[in-house]
């Protein structure tokens, strides 16, 4: 996707907006603080019952992220209305372990980023929900995929 | 974009490959420690000279990144190809202040996801610059916007 374009207008996106777009994307981007440090990770995503759950394989580094502060993004570009959205959800991670919950979670599509023999589940208990639409008025040149 | 995926393979890119990566994509997102945790804006970028310089109207949240470690992340997604990529780049931040490089930079196409009066550039010196591909074995749904 190629975007040149100079004059935009925002507009803030209520919370169910951002739950519906949100729902839409199945990739994000995971935030976390690592020593001290932001690392942030390409993740696959589901809104679960008002929650983000993510799939990665780096189980390792986002161990660290247990019960921890993280912040979630994913965003989205619509061609026929020349608008980009972006949603930003931050909260609290929690490793999905309960036996019912990964089942729950394992039948959830997602898009496997990093490969591995153990997924890892992650569940984003949400404290601020936030997104914006920029319409894009300038001249721009998209080069997307089809679909 | 939708896509459901089951099998993967994970390739990790050269470092040449990342920044060929990172320049064909303008969107991507900037991950920063605020208050000791995690905030993560999206961002309009390009490289320049071995950098990524990133253009955003947050500049009050972002002028606290000034000098200090960030993460950057772009990623895409080649239907033809059927693979999907990220590339993440860490290292320490700069506002870009001189004179000299604001008109370099000013000059450069970017797609402001956050209008404003006084757009902010920040300047990301690397320290680590890492990519991998992941091949879409399994069967896949694409629902992208149209070239």
């Amino acid at each position: 996707m190629n975007i040149t374009s100079k004059p935009s207008d925002t507009t803030e996106l209520s919370v169910s907006e951002c739950w519906a777009l949100a729902r839409s994307a199945p990739v994000g981007r995971l935030a976390v603080t690592v020593g001290g440090g932001p690392d942030i990770f390409p993740v696959n995503h589901v809104v679960d019952h008002g929650t983000i759950v993510i799939r990665t394989a780096a189980g390792t580094k986002l161990g660290a992220s247990d019960k921890q502060p993280v912040a979630f993004e994913t965003d989205g570009y619509d061609v026929d209305r020349g608008e980009a959205w972006s949603v930003v959800v931050k909260g609290v991670a929690r490793a999905v372990e309960e036996l019912y919950e990964v089942i729950d979670v394992l039948q959830l599509p997602v898009f496997p980023w990093q490969g591995g023999p153990k997924p890892y589940f992650l569940r984003i208990e949400p404290r601020l929900v936030t997104g914006r639409r920029v319409r894009v008025t300038g001249g721009h040149t998209v080069n997307a995929p089809a679909g």
